[in-house]
């Protein structure tokens, strides 16, 4: 078995792991987000005393994900000015000398899902995060959506429901559906954190409409064979049910499949339990080192 | 030079076209599309007297386009009811006994753009008609999207525009993009069709809104290189600086790309001047010959 280092570079913290190709996470250790000077080389120097033959970074965007993209690897435009243009995956490619695959966070626990988790052996699948922000890792015919950058699906327009005069957090958009729908959202709206709402009903039937608003035009662009919800807000597990529910009635029997018909095996958790964005790192590592 | 037939299924005619590899159409002919055992056995005979290598096939949907589903070819569920659950790739492939590749009208179309068309040499490319209805043909990493079906993006629910209170024409929606937007929508809320009303500067002003809607959320759930605008409302040409225009109000900065930076460049018409239905079919029969 070949050692694989797996990193999950977030805006608040990054969590490293080791493990192998079958998906077994051997050591785990957290560190805070500071600059890059700071916790890149403390980063490196942990993987290094380690001695990976290969390493997985899912990264917060937006950043370079295509490989045929000069920039490949890098952070882009982000208010986290210190990693403005910042060279994540080269950093460690220098400091390791070993392959290292590269892609976004969402992307990296799709393909989590799709190796050891809820979508194992699908080759369409969505996996959103709903948590401090949403986003999509999207898979199609196999391959992880990239493109001019990668989806940004948690800005999309949404409706407003209608009674609810709470003003969307996000900086850039009146009404989008991270700025509606994410953990701080919620806060916003009810003066509270979502876990310390888990009895007010009305927090989560309304919660749950704005999630089917972007489950739905998730259906109808991507055509997944499964969506996958996660992120903290998706621990309120009542809003499972609830989304599904509200997703069939937007798209109010205009598709007919076999999936929808069965839409609680459809619309489904996370199966790897929180751990989609480590074991889709060691995927994206094995794979860097099987293509070397 | 290889002989290659194109099909264009549309739900009111049928386009065939007789061509090459290298996209050259040295013959054509429309037939009304009635039922599949008149029109059909029509096609097939047409075909056969021409002595094609390979035929392409972009068909109405829903349709099954998945090589791997069992229904592969089959039209689905369809208010057309004489079409519903025919095999017609089976019946191409059975009268023809030649290669037979294909997709939904909207794929095929995005494959012509390209390959023939606007988006040469690119591999993440949205094509989306504004006709009769709103499709959406979409290109991720090389591939065309299939999934659980296949892109059904004309029927993604957008926001009502503030002082419009024209009804949806979609009889399955409130308020989706199709429903707001194609040809029938315009002429439900003005009273004309769209070539009726184009020095109705209103006309085009709201139009350009709905439309951005759905270009944004494409931009941002696809993140295409780029994306071409085609159908019969397109032949507005004045449509397009407001899309442009729009789309950027709406994203607002959240994308930094130079790819938004030269939005000229970005959304575009098609370049195959309305024959990338069937230039698109001709590369399908091209890459269907290439498989066997």
């Amino acid at each position: 078995m070949a050692r694989i280092g797996a990193v999950e570079a977030g805006g608040t913290k990054m969590v490293l792991a080791i493990g192998d190709e079958a998906g077994h996470v051997t050591e785990r250790e957290e560190i805070p987000t500071t600059t890059p000077d700071d916790c890149v080389a403390e980063m490196v120097e942990w993987f290094r005393t380690r001695d990976v033959d290969a390493l997985g970074i899912g990264a917060f965007g937006p950043t370079a994900v295509n490989p045929s993209d000069p920039r490949f690897g890098q952070i882009l435009e982000t208010p986290k000015t210190a990693w403005k243009y910042y060279d994540l995956r080269g950093a460690f490619v220098r400091g390791l000398n070993v392959p290292v695959g590269y892609d976004t966070d969402v992307n990296v626990a799709c393909l989590g899902e799709v190796v050891f988790g809820s979508a194992k052996g699908l080759s369409n699948v969505v996996y959103v995060t709903i948590g401090t922000g949403i986003g999509a890792g999207v898979m199609v015919e196999g391959n992880l959506l990239h493109g001019m950058l990668h989806a940004e699906a948690g800005h999309i327009i949404v409706p407003r429901v209608p009674g609810d005069d709470a003003t969307c957090v996000c900086p850039y958009h009146d009404c989008c559906f991270e700025g509606m729908a994410a953990g701080p959202a919620i806060e916003h709206r009810w003066g509270k954190k979502g876990y310390e709402l888990a009895d007010r009903d009305e927090v989560w039937e309304l919660e749950s409409t704005y999630l089917a608003e972007g489950v739905s035009t998730y259906v109808l662009c991507y055509s997944p064979q499964k969506i996958v919800l996660g992120g903290g807000v998706m621990k309120q597990e009542q809003l499972f049910p609830l989304v599904r529910q509200k997703t069939l009635k937007m798209l109010n029997g205009y598709l007919v499949t076999p999936e929808l018909q069965d839409i609680d095996n459809y619309i489904v958790p996370a199966g790897c339990g929180g751990d989609q964005g480590i074991l889709g790192s060691l995927e994206l590592g094995r794979r860097a080192l099987a293509a070397k």
